[in-house]
């Protein structure tokens, strides 16, 4: 029997995981190691601090659903990985694989900047339940004390999607609250223009999101560093200091420390993979989701990172699953497909409206893209949510 | 320039007049004749009674929406078609055109049971906004002073998907409110199976529906039809009597009086028209939507109506503007879609889940099928109604 060990069972490895065993059926013994017991629904994080959804809404234990679909599950990090034997060490003991799928997300990486994040700096996140629930704490004290709010995303920031919906979200918010003549609110961010998404923009999304910042009044800044953060200000690399009494800054993204102390990734921990999803330098190791390297396309003032969004991650999760199964099965097939011709789909929320896109690849040049914004697409959000938890919890994985 | 004239601003009737004034622009002369001043988006007129949405919610004006794209727009009712002089007499004048369009949905044919619906009758109705706030008014009664609850759909009833909905959201609406040990529900349907819906079955609709009536204890009487009611009681064609303090039941459906009146419908008051949409005798008369003739494809016991839904309407409204283009145009090309072939695509709503299907043809055999229940199916129909009405109120029927 074939031994699959997954490292992560967030997008991409809860979808390998469903995927390999519905397919594999008693060829394969899988097990699904995560340092998180939840699959969590990270889209709607952005919500958790306004009190719009609970932990419990958006997230559901692994054990039970990977159990009862025939997969193992172990709760631990993993610490290193030692290809040469074949062998993962975790928190919680040794797991020999045939073939091992690494899924594990990011590490964020607050150190990097002064006085960054909520343990040990100053500025709250969204990238988990736990940060999530800390940046709810500090705006429910902030709307009884306002002033200015900055949300942002550092140099080397992925997900700045997710920093877009917050500013939105949180502008909507400060008005529900009735404080929003008492709040300025400034954007920063490391993208060279807003609307890039680290994706180079989709259609006419850099004048869109500057039509709605304006629209709204939210000040943007683009192209800047953040060289630190005090507890009232925020330095930027373009000699900017700006002052603030509500933070939200997504942090630089790093690969996972298992990864970066077992040599197997880039000089961020990254995973470098072909368009095959499996790693340059091993035939059984195969990676998905946000553990993946990938380059922005062309330089950039600041560095910044791509998104890999949770879409994307089961994509690339996919497209693993079909070569491992090609190889466990003895087929001389090879399913291929670059990051770059990944068709992105997204939902973005903004409160009480939002913005749905595609288009026919993550970088461009591209064939064709939609951007659309309407008040439908914070329940198109909305709706999705609610589908793929379901979706995940039954391991519904040959649903799209 | 083509004079082109719709009788009716539902969503055939809308579809038809913004693709066919996109599509044509200075070349036609459009008007859109309705007797509601509102587009109403029907499927949402199960909440009202539960005051889960108000009517502003769900509607919005068609003149000013109709003008804004250059389309006429006159409030008045159709009371006469003279296909030989092309013309449209109406309660605010007449009418010539060149092309007409016919999307008057149905007349409600309460008076052909005694004693059904809103008016003169003692049960209520969820087929127009005044139905659904009137059965709001008794539903707030019935919760003070609970009791049985029959809902169903007469004999000749099309839209049994409403009734199920409704059925589900009741049975939910009564848990929320408290009652619902107080409370017995019965189904009556002329269908000749549970989940039948007036398509013979989508799957496994039968068995779906008859589980999910035994989960949450709704009785179902089905190949009924309504004898009589009376302010307590109602008798069926199968001996039984069922006692009721809060009933809905969705009535006969007829074509419109302009229709039955003019000789253009069948014996029922709707057009037969053929596959291109066209009325059989006329070369300059289409329909589209509820008002078209459409027969169920096997003998039932009981007589029954064949479901047109919202996006069945606009499928049959865009095959109609197709075959109308080609004609304005000089072109010989005609587009063809049988009414069975047409692929349904539904998503029904039960309170806090649902139900989404679809299926390669409206009638059997099919080539596939799919059919899923889930709690996302709530938000689903959510979100669809938000972005239909966003669609429409923009005259963005370009989208799908």
């Amino acid at each position: 029997m074939t031994k699959i060990v997954i490292l992560g069972g967030s997008f991409a490895g809860l979808t390998a995981a469903f995927d390999l065993k519905r397919k594999l059926k008693d060829e394969v013994d899988i097990t699904v190691i995560s340092k998180s017991k939840n699959f969590v629904f990270i889209p709607s994080l952005i919500w958790v601090p306004f009190g719009w959804r609970k932990p419990e809404d958006i997230s559901f234990d692994l054990k039970p659903v990977l159990e009862n679909k025939g997969i193992k599950f172990v709760h631990a990090e993993a610490t290193k990985i030692i290809p040469d034997k074949n062998l993962v060490e975790t928190t919680s003991g040794n797991y020999e694989y045939d073939f091992l799928v690494i899924a594990t997300g990011p590490d964020l990486h607050f150190s990097e900047v002064e006085g960054l994040g909520p343990n040990g700096g100053y500025t709250t996140s969204i990238c988990t339940i736990d940060h999530a629930l800390h940046a709810g704490e500090k705006w429910d004290e902030f709307v009884k004390n306002p002033g200015p709010i900055v949300i942002g995303a550092t140099q080397k920031a992925s997900c700045f999607g997710a920093a877009y919906e917050y500013v939105f979200n949180i502008e909507y918010a400060a008005r529900k609250a009735g404080i929003r003549d008492k709040v300025s609110i400034t954007f920063v961010t490391s993208e060279p223009f807003l609307g890039n998404f680290g994706l180079g923009g989709v259609g006419k999304s850099q004048k869109m999101t500057e039509y709605f910042f304006k629209k709204v009044g939210i000040r943007g800044i683009t192209n800047v560093a953040i060289e630190k953060i005090t507890p009232n200000e925020i330095y930027l690399s373009n000699g900017e200091v700006l002052p603030y009494k509500y933070a939200m800054i997504i942090p630089p993204f790093l690969g996972v420390k298992a990864i970066r102390d077992s040599g197997l990734g880039n000089e961020a921990g990254f995973i470098p993979v072909d368009d095959t999803y499996k790693h340059v330098n091993y035939d059984n190791i195969y990676a998905a989701g946000v553990a993946v390297a990938v380059k922005y396309p062309e330089p950039t003032q600041i560095p910044i990172g791509v998104p890999k969004t949770g879409y994307m991650s089961e994509v690339m999760a996919r497209v693993a699953v079909d070569n491992i199964i090609s190889k466990v099965l003895g087929k001389n097939h090879a399913k291929k497909l670059a990051f770059a011709d990944i068709a992105p789909l997204c939902v973005m929320d903004a409160g009480n409206m939002g913005v749905f896109f595609m288009a026919s690849r993550n970088f461009k040049p591209r064939k064709y893209h939609i951007l659309f914004p309407g008040p439908w697409s914070h329940w198109m959000k909305v709706w999705f949510e609610k589908y793929y938890i379901w979706k995940m919890r039954n391991g519904y994985t040959q649903l799209p």
